[in-house]
């Protein structure tokens, strides 16, 4: 037993066990498996979004949330130097097992200049989102400026929660609205087997928003790369 | 909403819905994926077990909580005069619209000679444990003698539940003996979006624990149908 679900997942799809499906409860009890992306799929099998995007990376380039490695091993075979940064140890070890030679194991807010400078950095796979609040994310947009050259970019990539699909999920959104939040916010845990991970919060957040959320942290939105779906890749720069 | 979590699951997978996944919560905090069973396989990728041992089908057959229709569509493809009984009105039609001509949604409960006489009463998929107790499985068999010609089969499906696989497995063997029931009871329920079923028991026993079962049911084990894996089929016969 462990608060690590995610980790156990990733390891036991890593193992190919049967069975290795991500589920997600909702905190209004609402279940649902699989949380849109194939963690370990290969470049080709990207969201056509994600793989237009990632020509707009250069230089040496920080991984935030780098999970099994799909994109930090992507990077390092295409002659990147890049760091992964992953909070969970387990998680680095299914990573280093599948190939990433640089994965450091911290928290995104324990981020600071003994990484050294980058010129990109990546939140693929809706990790954007992943500080689960606006105040959060612009602190770690703050943090960011201190970490990267002027020339720096971050690929942020989310989904827009809108339009919400159905009355449950506008009932979510307006829950949400109620208290402050972002309408996309989802408060949620990962199960796997026996173990649950503690409550977490996931904001999604249209173009827009997130264009909102920019001011006064220090970057702007440079170009956004998106198609029919309601994924996108923001692309920022200093102000 | 709706407490029929299983027929929405099996209602989404039918339309190709994506991410219809079912999710199993067993009371002890333990969740899964996957009942081990696709719901909608054709008769080629039934486990062979279940395979084998419908040779032992013949007459008239009744098909105890026939789901979706997986062994029911097989058996009128194949021209028995084949009825299913289903307790939830939205399976049903899930299981008419894929081609099943005779479901009656009824509880197993309520079975009774209205439905005529059969020669094979079919319980695949588990079946066998889905009334959860030994009492209740017996009270069934003792019914299935009323419905059945002197010369009736039962196909009566489960999967041992022995070895338990790992120390969670046996500790929860030990809490179910402890409190009087089989080991291999487990206490579940199922979830689907914001579907769920109530708590529900399912029995998984030994054939030689079936066989103690079977003792003043007037039935007998007739035959074993098994590989080297944990499922089986019983074959019963009257004594």
């Amino acid at each position: 037993m462990s608060g690590d679900a995610f980790g156990h997942l990733l390891d036991a799809i890593d193992k190919g066990r049967k069975g290795a499906v991500e589920i997600v409860e909702r905190d209004d009890g609402l279940f649902f498996t699989g949380g849109g992306i194939d963690y370990m799929d290969p470049f080709r099998k990207w969201d056509p979004v994600e793989r237009r995007a990632l020509r707009f990376a250069r230089g040496r380039v920080l991984d935030l949330g780098s999970g099994a490695g799909r994109v930090l091993i992507h990077l390092q075979e295409r002659g990147y130097d890049a760091v992964g940064i992953e909070s969970s140890p387990l998680i680095a070890r299914v990573a280093r097992r599948r190939g990433a030679r640089n994965v450091r194991v911290m928290r995104v807010e324990e981020i600071d200049d003994r990484l050294g400078t980058f010129d990109t950095v990546v939140m693929y796979g809706n990790n954007f989102g992943m500080l689960g609040t606006v105040p959060k994310t612009r602190r770690l947009l703050r943090t960011l400026l201190g970490v990267t050259s002027d020339r720096a970019r971050v690929l942020a990539g989310n989904t827009s929660p809108y339009p919400a699909k159905g009355a449950r999920q506008r009932a979510y959104h307006a829950r949400n609205r109620s208290r402050g939040k972002l309408a996309g916010t989802i408060r949620i845990r990962i199960r796997y087997r026996e173990h649950v991970t503690p409550w977490l919060e996931w904001l999604f957040l249209s173009p827009r928003e997130l264009e909102q959320l920019l001011v006064g942290t220090g970057w702007k939105l440079a170009r956004l790369v998106q198609d029919e779906s309601q994924r996108y890749v923001a692309v920022l720069e200093k102000t």
